[in-house]
């Protein structure tokens, strides 16, 4: 899910890289890792080890020890070299080894990983996991469970993969009063969207091309639809805003409904289709719970706002501070090295506290109240496919106007049966959007309602 | 220098944004603050505070309170509400009241500052500080002095302003094997050429515009000759590589030989023109020492390099990794909010390590050879004014066949007196380059050797 691997070089972490070793400390601090799933991630993690152990060891006084190893299958080749005995298909033995500092978790999924994490943490072990889904899920309880037990839950490759993203959000903007988060957190849909527009391509030719080339699964659900990009959303929404988020309080729509049409005319009008999540402060309405709104869906961004220009299968996340202004943070949200890099630092962070006898302080999550689309603003581009007649636009139009929806552009594309009608709407709350495209489904010159996609503001 | 300052909205850390202290620890700890310097980044600073201060006890359990402010004039209005008796001149009396925890220092220039700021490590206390120069001059010193005593010296704002950048390549990048820092880190430069691009202006309107708008100074030089972006390359390589490089071992170049007809010629080969600091890490040739090179000069950057789209004021850093791959930090690198926020971020830092008694490793940095410009390999951009008759490109052209610098691409602009020979070249030697140019200056066809601009690979 999400998964688009970068093409790396043969040797990525080879000569010449590493920093010279010469004033490493003669009296450094071993830190054993335990390591739990051995995928793509986990095999990157152990080459990276191998070769920068020694440079982390030369500038922190750190030694960083790999230990066991838990994995499913001991016979598959993982493409590292390992001590023999390092494996075992227990992996609670590894959490519960008083002889592992940290725990590494990389295999995925909610209640196995859960069990583990939270005997890890029982045990006082700390903890770094890459697990979108288990933190989108169940994020509050483990963090709290950290706090108690007073170890460091580091998660920074569980969003936007290899991007230092959660720990500048976590410490570096702690401060900063953030009114919004809008990331593309998804390579997957962000590659065949790319395919769409650079090339024309229509859908499920961009689509057949990422899974050609590996970047989509046979079955593309979790990526296409939005749910890996929502997890990813509840993630960010509880760490800008300190508040709890769980991946059911996120609306999300894919971009499997997205046509060659609806790309062309947005490349007309100058926007580019990117697929967001979206984590939003809202001025409260009444009472003291901060209200924020969760969601993932496609957005048409103006063509010289930073995301319209991420290509590719690359991830980028823009966040707008009070004080700071806009920020974006940009690179692979996925694959193993950049995967690897990001548990790497967060395994470095936790032996540094570790060492000092500190851990990253989580803070409590607040409740949050989450607004319902329905009383969202925005503009909105809507594809009609329409009878090709005289008067035609003036029923269309009629209906618009009766639910206060004010149309800022039209244009006609195709004759005859083709013909299709793209507006871009004024500002206008997503229920009176709705509504008017009941009425317009009803509509005999209507034949269709095709794409309704959300514009983000120039603002 | 490097100041641009963004537009803020009129109260933008106003209503609405903080959030709900319902949570605030009843026995929260103090950290008294000692401001030196209040200008716009110190009245930034005491604003900032003073709404985000409820936020940061509710999440920290720290209380972080504005103690004394050392300014050089205290009748001047600040626009900022400050208590009676908090404003003094004598900076070092700040530094070394028993009642201030951490020491912030925007008052810019050097001497000056090295000293208070050696003083403040000097009484125990942790320093935070926006101050280029200084770090670019006597960086190796001060965090050799903060090592010996313990104590934190943060400097997020010193480098790309609010952009969280310096704490992620300090720590979340700290195992990572970074092979290239490429940045955009002088908003007034990346103004005045995103202005050349986009309305085709030269060099002397966009810099007067600029100026109109208070985007440079009176004398621009700092700014567009690149001393700026030279002192914040020299942080850069020193935390990305963890060597001690100082403002002087920086090669620089500035944007004001820049024409039009550069730009033009870039845009339409697919380029744009910035100004970049580079720091880069090159294989040893010899001996255990690490070779790097540090230097700032415009570069043709390929149009869809994320880089390319930075426009207008903004900053961004690119950085290169052996895991992670490339990563890009975009944001504002100067103005009074932004600038704040990063102090604001360091602050939050030093306190919570001081309560936990902890202090940031900064490690200690290593000698680098730098590379001479001299000797690096490059494609380049060169435009020669020429006379306007038949057997002239065979004249130029055996010279550069001389030197070994093969062409690329060539193209003619202009005619008569105007016409202007424009090259782009395949890789080769600087050495080789500046031998071409140096000859080219002898035909008697060529009158005179324009822009010559190094040009970003696409590998």
């Amino acid at each position: 899910m999400g998964g688009v691997a970068p093409r790396c070089p043969e040797n990525p972490f080879g000569l010449g890289w590493s920093l010279p070793v010469a004033s490493a400390p003669v009296n450094s601090i071993p830190v054993r890792i335990g390591l739990v799933g051995c995928g793509t991630v986990g095999a990157a993690l152990v080459e990276l080890l191998e070769t920068q152990a020694p440079v982390i060891e030369a500038r922190t006084g750190l030694r960083l020890e790999l230990g066991r190893i838990a994995v499913r299958d001991l016979g598959k080749d993982r493409g590292v070299a390992l001590e023999p005995g390092v494996l075992t298909t227990d992996a609670r033995s590894v959490v519960v080894d008083p002889a592992v500092d940290v725990v590494v978790e990389v295999m995925g999924g909610v209640e196995s990983a859960r069990s583990l994490i939270l005997e890890a943490i029982a045990q006082g072990k700390a903890v770094v996991t890459a697990n979108k889904e288990l933190l989108a899920t169940c994020g509050a309880e483990i963090f709290t469970a950290a706090e108690q037990a007073g170890v460091d839950v580091l998660f920074e490759a569980a969003v936007a993969g290899g991007i230092p993203l959660v720990r500048p959000l976590r410490e570096s903007l702690l401060g900063e009063p953030i009114q919004r988060v809008m990331g593309i957190v998804n390579g997957t849909t962000n590659y065949i969207l790319s395919r769409m527009s650079e090339e024309g391509a229509d859908y499920g030719e961009a689509l057949a091309a990422a899974q050609r080339l590996g970047y989509a699964e046979a079955d593309p659900t979790a990526d296409v639809e939005g749910y890996d990009a929502a997890a990813k959303c509840a993630i960010l929404a509880s760490i800008a805003f300190g508040v709890n988020v769980v991946v059911g309080d996120v609306y999300h729509e894919g971009i499997s409904g997205i046509t060659a049409t609806d790309i062309r005319y947005a490349q007309r009008k100058g926007y580019a289709v990117k697929l967001l999540a979206i984590a939003e402060r809202l001025a409260p309405l009444e009472g003291s719970d901060i209200e924020i709104s969760v969601r993932v869906h496609p957005v048409l961004v103006p063509v010289h706002h930073p995301l319209a220009s991420v290509r590719e299968s690359f991830n980028a996340v823009f966040v707008e501070g009070g004080a700071v202004g806009d920020l974006m943070f940009y690179g692979r949200g996925a694959g193993g090295g950049p995967t690897a890099s990001a548990v790497l630092g967060d395994l470095i962070d936790a032996a540094v506290n570790r060492s000092k006898g500190s851990h990253a302080t989580v803070g409590a999550l607040s409740p949050a109240r989450v607004r319902s689309v329905d009383d969202l603003d925005s503009e909105y581009y809507i594809c009609l496919d329409v009878v090709d007649r005289p008067g035609v636009l003036a029923a269309v139009a009629g209906v618009f106007g009766r639910h206060g929806v004010s149309i800022l552009s039209m244009e006609q594309e195709g004759l005859g049966d083709e013909a299709q009608l793209m507006f871009i709407t004024h500002t206008a709350r997503e229920r009176s959007v709705q509504a008017t495209l009941a009425d317009l489904r009803e509509l005999e010159v209507v034949h269709r309602v095709g794409s309704v996609i959300r514009v983000l503001g120039e603002s």
